[in-house]
């Protein structure tokens, strides 16, 4: 099956996707963008993802380049297109062309972009078994990232040193010595006596929209939460660990800078959530 | 007379001048870029941009995508297509096209772009005659300044915000109190004693190169100069201050968040400078 992408009110084969060289994602990382995964045929918190692609507009006041319904029927219909059933919808929005100049042009028109992936695997089977790593590196980022831009070198540096180590991910951590989150994914842990530990939103990190259901999920269950910040040694003496994200969902970590969480196997309250997730995914938005 | 743009070995009218939407540089500001200026028929200071933008490429570890003297013969070319005499070429590369994953890609080919302008005047009469204004807002961006990469969101904002003011240009402001640039500029004073200040290359700011060579032709001029951080409220008891950038050559600050520098106008050496700098300019490798 071909695959298909959209670009300003057309669909195009993937490879004839272009977008102009001033386009502000370009030239300023003037942009933002979500990931909605698709699995077994559902959107999973579609709703969620198209809020916090409202709010990351709404913060850099940028303008939506059409309704959000509209924007909705578009994704839906590339997905159609693509015939995923598992896989994902990359939507990117930017302030559109305009010649180079820092400031906010006047007329330009936002570009938007969005491109389908098939997922055969959302987690290697060894993930699940075993657990990743994670490598522990300065965060460096820029004071707002709790909007979702494209100005994610940063992040980029961090996940190949990740990978460079024979590491899954990297946990950023702050000046104070304070995990704030993965270089693509949420930073969690579950304390010896079994609560749920994850750092609130605020400006240092994003706020996953796969955090919140879990969140949620965790409450329903009767999983006490504690939403603060947790050191690297915290994590450490931890029982459990794992990481979240669209396209992981919850992730066990069982290695932080090559030493062991707990037992150093997936744990049980990470397993369970995964779980929840994957019920509460399948049971969303038909794609 | 026409525009042209130049993209991956390609001269294209600038309308057509295109990348692919999963380029690193569209999708994580994965990339670098440099802006030479062309006056009165010359390159200023190519060597200078040459020889930083290998070092951005060094420090993130990307290619160039073709032998440094060939990306200078192209920005030579597009320069005469373009009929530059005065002007600008934006030079920016990439990590490439790949499939959207954070870490490095294994088989990418860098992405090289250039866009070229024509400028009628690289000050407006009055900016040089009364001077501009600047604004201060807290500095947000990430902690490696010292790299040109395109991931310019925060300075973007700040450059807003000045315009939103009336002012020109942003300088960003540390949580402890020093300037450290402007948003794309850096930052000078030149104290009651005739000392001129500016602060010293590190992660914080850009080594700009029309700062190098300013500091170089203020040497040969016997000017004292000090390389150190300085506070807004030593700018604001300064005798003159002004920014500089390889498009404003040096301009003068008569403002800072609507407070007078000095007497309110522009200052001598400021405008030696300057002078001094279109001079050296002038005199360089033709273009």
């Amino acid at each position: 099956m071909a695959r298909w992408a959209y670009v300003n009110g057309r669909y195009l084969p993937h490879a004839q996707a272009t977008v102009h060289v001033e386009d502000r994602g370009f030239q300023f990382a003037d942009g933002v963008y979500e990931v909605v995964t698709i699995l077994d045929g559902r959107f999973a918190d579609l709703d969620g993802h198209m809020e916090r692609l409202g709010r990351s507009l709404a913060e850099l006041r940028m303008d939506w380049p059409a309704a959000p319904r509209v924007v909705e029927r578009i994704l839906r219909e590339l997905a159609r297109r693509n015939g995923l059933v598992n896989g994902s919808i990359y939507l990117q929005i930017t302030r559109g062309v305009a010649p180079r100049d820092f400031k906010f042009p006047a007329n330009a028109k936002p570009t938007l972009v969005m491109t389908a992936k098939r997922v055969a695997a959302f987690a290697k089977p060894e993930q699940l078994e075993q657990g990743v790593a994670v490598i522990t590196v300065p965060d460096i980022r820029w004071g707002r990232r709790d909007i979702k831009t494209v100005g994610l070198l940063a992040p980029v540096l961090a996940k190949q040193q990740a990978a460079e180590s024979g590491a899954y991910e990297a946990w950023l951590v702050d000046s104070d010595g304070t995990v704030t989150e993965g270089s693509s994914s949420n930073a969690w842990i579950v304390t010896g006596a079994g609560t749920l530990v994850t750092r609130p939103p605020s400006h240092a990190i994003l706020n996953g929209i796969t955090r919140l259901s879990l969140l949620r999920l965790a409450a329903e269950r009767g999983i006490p939460v504690e939403e603060r910040p947790f050191t690297v040694e915290e994590a450490l003496s931890a029982r459990e660990a794992f990481v979240s994200s669209a396209g992981t969902f919850a992730l066990p970590v069982t290695r932080i800078d090559g030493r062991p969480v707990g037992d150093g196997k997936p744990g049980a309250v990470t397993m369970a959530l995964r779980q929840a997730y994957l019920d509460y995914a399948k049971g969303s938005t038909a794609a």
